[in-house]
């Protein structure tokens, strides 16, 4: 099984951190191929990178279907909150996670209330949005910042750990959480410090989706076509996809 | 791996159904064992047998924690809406997974709207209680009930399948959903009539069940002990574990 | 008027209590007749507990249903959110109130937010779920544990009264509520100190469901046998009722 | 006990069969004394009509206390959906219920979903807030309008039984509902047909309210006065009470 | 265009204070008429004093229509979270606004959650009432009050600003309020303060309804009669206008 | 005052339509300028379409703004549910209205239940989605499709007006509608057939944004700074504004 894991910026130290987060969680015989956008920004930290970022992985997985390379049995896409998921799922038919939802989803499997902690405080909101367009906000019990960038994160990521782990604390103590999710993708590391030192699992969003990934695979299941992910009516378009049209 | 696959009704015929599609989903190296309570109803259709089945359950499960003989990597509560797997959460350390759940996480993850289809009108409104509290509920577009009672849809699979495709066909006609989960441990035959009579992947609850249970395994996670799944206080019982009591 | 008023746990010393708290509350001419399950915990503070005595009160009335011995116009199911109201609703012809949703009827009648007092913190999250499904959860403004177990409050009345008061004070001052219910049935005492020291009304849930029994009896109203209450399709059932297979 | 019931329209008739409706709920020793406004409409069907007659009931309320004349145990407010039972629970410090609360709360106690079948379609838009404000709407299948009038069914009782009998059957059998609710003060002869020719049972609100003001004196028990319903600071006010003013 | 700005109390004093907002945010050729009831009270504090005050200025509206003088092209009710403004919908064919809602919709447009200042802590809970029924509560951060009742706004406008500021501070850090809508009509002088000290727009109802009144009458909108603002079916009314039985 | 509308899709034809639109609800002494990105798809009937059109704008104000030429003192951004506006109310100071809440506002201050009656029924969960996360779906009674797609309705006015007016007819007979939200930037046209034969206030989008824009500027009131809609942290990216490196 082919797994292509999409870091929804453009920084490659990022990718090497996710497809090692993703290799991880794969099982024998999963082959993880990881990649990022030809163009955008280099972390997301606001809507407009948010954007810019789906735009990135539609084009990836554009320019692979146009030039008849797209061979993946599912796709993971590696930004938590950010938008592109639903487009991914209307252009391909094989399963797209992100690592948001996935993480949420094994939340629930294994405690009653959830909470995320994530990068800075201007991505609380469009977390909490995402969990409840996707219907799992209601055992959320709190979305929290640690006050580091995506960029912070990765660059210290000791200084990361600390500062997450003890947000999640706070997160137990306060707001009644018995699970954490780690609301960054540069995050993997983390979750043995908070099982160890907060006492409470935390799901890495990479190694989630993953073995989410493999679970559908295994079942044979795909994207539903009948209702909103079906494939678009494909109106005329102009420079798309666009990293061709820029040359990248 | 091992997986004890829970029925919690008595009827072994169910048993042996429930076990075929818990082996159909199990990757390999993972093994499967089925067994249901040593008391209780033949078939679970109303509020009592449901209470009744989560006591059947958790005494199975008392009966080898006691013996010593409990060696299962994760639990497979094989029983659509019934309760017991908070207590059985309570009682073990490993994973712990109902099909009811389990099917409404994987619909969410390859649609936006879900329907279930299950056996009586009786048990619709219970699930709908198991989806609201488990916060799966948002985007539960029905449930609906094929008319058959749990032991006619295990006497008669043929009008069985029937019967569920043509409320299959209602709930996405009439109520917009795009993923079918199927209501019952005993109707795993209808995935496949339901996804090329009414064109929507159907998902069976032992086999979401099987497969996330492995997922979990296989990410190292289990069921948070920090809150509200944390071990009893052991309260004083008489007759427990019930099945040595009454000698079965 | 008879009322038959059901302790869940197996604790004599409680079901004497609740038996004068019933009696407080008793019209004249309503007969009380008070009783525990003939199996079970002696306190409920666990899923398994309250699924346990769910089946014990199912049992209790099942006796008296087989041997014709059932003659109440009213039951009244003394435990705080467990489980089992429903599956005697399916039972029985007679009303059927249970403690948790009494109370909390009552404190919308004469307040606008209520906050509960609970025993141990990890029964604040069922009773939430409790007030969920009974649709009583919006003018909810807290569930708060005062952090004895149900056999310590039985055990040290004084000690119970001043946690419980301290609770209800910061459920008033932090919370916003305007009524107090008390949610164990072991704590009808401390419905004055309440009164007195925080200045609100507090609720006893058993006074409270006597109450409604007792109105729902004189207004010639019952159970809808029309719904989800309508008794179930009576499946074959081994043991049953358990208390004549454990010979008790 | 001596209970106020208090129709909300000036119609003497209607005072009249509020009246019996009340003394048939009472309880041997409850005196049910009736009245209405002396100035307003003589029935409601209008939020400008709900705002009119809050302050009539007000003003019958603030005459007998100005008076001294005020003795009641408990008032009933017999508007169903109108408004002012927070102000005369601000003005009292004995119960005041209204019949849409009242009723609902019943229709939860004996059922799992009811619905009211009302007059005019315009009143279903008010009821249904004041089931929303009252934290009562989760458990309501529906709110329907039988087409007629206050008024109207004042005048024909014969055809407004087959009218609401009607609406009755849709909603058991189209919204799920297993109760009535009777939404309309001068429906309390509709029950029995209700409970005859649609299987379920049904709540006349008068009845309902008169049951539970019995039963909260009975408990000792009254508005908080701890919140919102304290008294209010009393702000210097011209012509009041309005009807003295007037002269009426 | 004319905008008749009715200020709901008797307050001569306040009507200048709410003229003054009104003009301020009036455009070049609209023409502000402000008024006040007839009777009532002299501030708003309770629920008694909103009903009140919801006949008045019915009063006055129906006075003006008697005598064929109303020419307004839309009406500003004055009050923040008082009842009447669906009564007056329905009596007139011109566009009404009430400052409440006005002032939520504007703070929609410009943040993403805001936080209510208003008068006294009795006062917050019918103002959440308010925003919960005009579907405005889900991005409302708070409602919080400075402790100053309506005429003590009035009386000491510095204390009042002082205030208001800080707890429109403790919104912002507490409870993640990016805007602030002003919570009484008296407060118009104080969003210069709180956007200078707060840091976060302020928005002053009487001034928002002005806006949107100017908005509509532009736009040629008004209020739907296709619903539940209909004019209402005329039932028999005695002494009304009260304003005419009274003599004032 | 000035008021840049930009289309977010790429058709000259329909940002002549909407420019035509806007003008008309301009008043004296507002200057409309209407633009479109300069890449992106022709029409938006997808996610994938709403993503790329999101950033179609974004590029038009960052090209604008790099090269100091931007000077609106309002944006209105023309697609009704399409992504985009939070993006653009962190790249901007002044205020940002988007079509689909715009007219959503308006219809809250109009009526009390709105429908929306969109293109194709694949828009139909994208745009419940857009008013779920506005807050403002409380009193959305439907989203309807008129099954034609957003150039059909440019290519064919008549048709698309036949069609729309017999889909608004529904949402008023069946979901209970009293105003009507027109669900796409092309259909300005139908409002005043819609009120002329459904009898229903109908809201333009891009009037009602432009009657906003207008109404917030006369108050002097912009998006807060204090929150989401901060200024984002200037992550560093390539290829931007993509409209520069493409050479369009």
């Amino acid at each position: 099984m082919k797994i292509l894991v999409l870091n929804p910026n453009t920084s490659v130290t990022m990718t090497a951190e996710i497809d090692a987060a993703a290799r991880s969680a794969a099982a024998p015989g999963t082959h993880i191929v990881s990649t990022q956008p030809n163009f955008g920004a280099a972390a997301i930290d606001s809507a407009a990178e948010s954007y810019l970022s789906a735009v990135g992985v539609m084009d990836v997985v554009a320019t692979q279907l146009a030039a008849g390379t797209f061979d993946a049995d599912a796709v993971v896409l590696a930004g938590f909150g950010e938008h592109g998921k639903d487009a991914l799922q209307e252009m391909l038919d094989v399963p797209v996670l992100d690592i948001a939802e996935s993480s949420a989803h094994i939340a629930h499997l294994i405690g009653r209330r959830f909470s995320v902690v994530t990068t800075l405080a201007r991505s609380i909101a469009p977390i909490e949005d995402r969990l409840l367009l996707a219907g799992l906000g209601a055992h959320c019990a709190s979305v929290r910042a640690c006050g580091l960038g995506t960029a912070e994160v990765d660059a210290d990521p000791a200084g990361a750990v600390a500062a997450i782990v003890a947000e999640a604390e706070r997160a137990v103590t306060d707001d009644g959480a018995d699970v954490i999710c780690l609301g960054c993708a540069g995050m993997a590391g983390v979750t043995a410090a908070i099982a160890e030192k907060v006492g409470v699992p935390a799901v890495d969003g990479v190694a989630a989706a993953v073995g989410l990934a493999q679970m559908l695979v295994g079942l044979g299941l795909s994207t539903s076509k009948a209702g909103v992910y079906a494939a678009g009516p494909g109106n005329a378009r102009t420079h798309w996809p666009l990293s061709q049209a820029l040359g990248t």
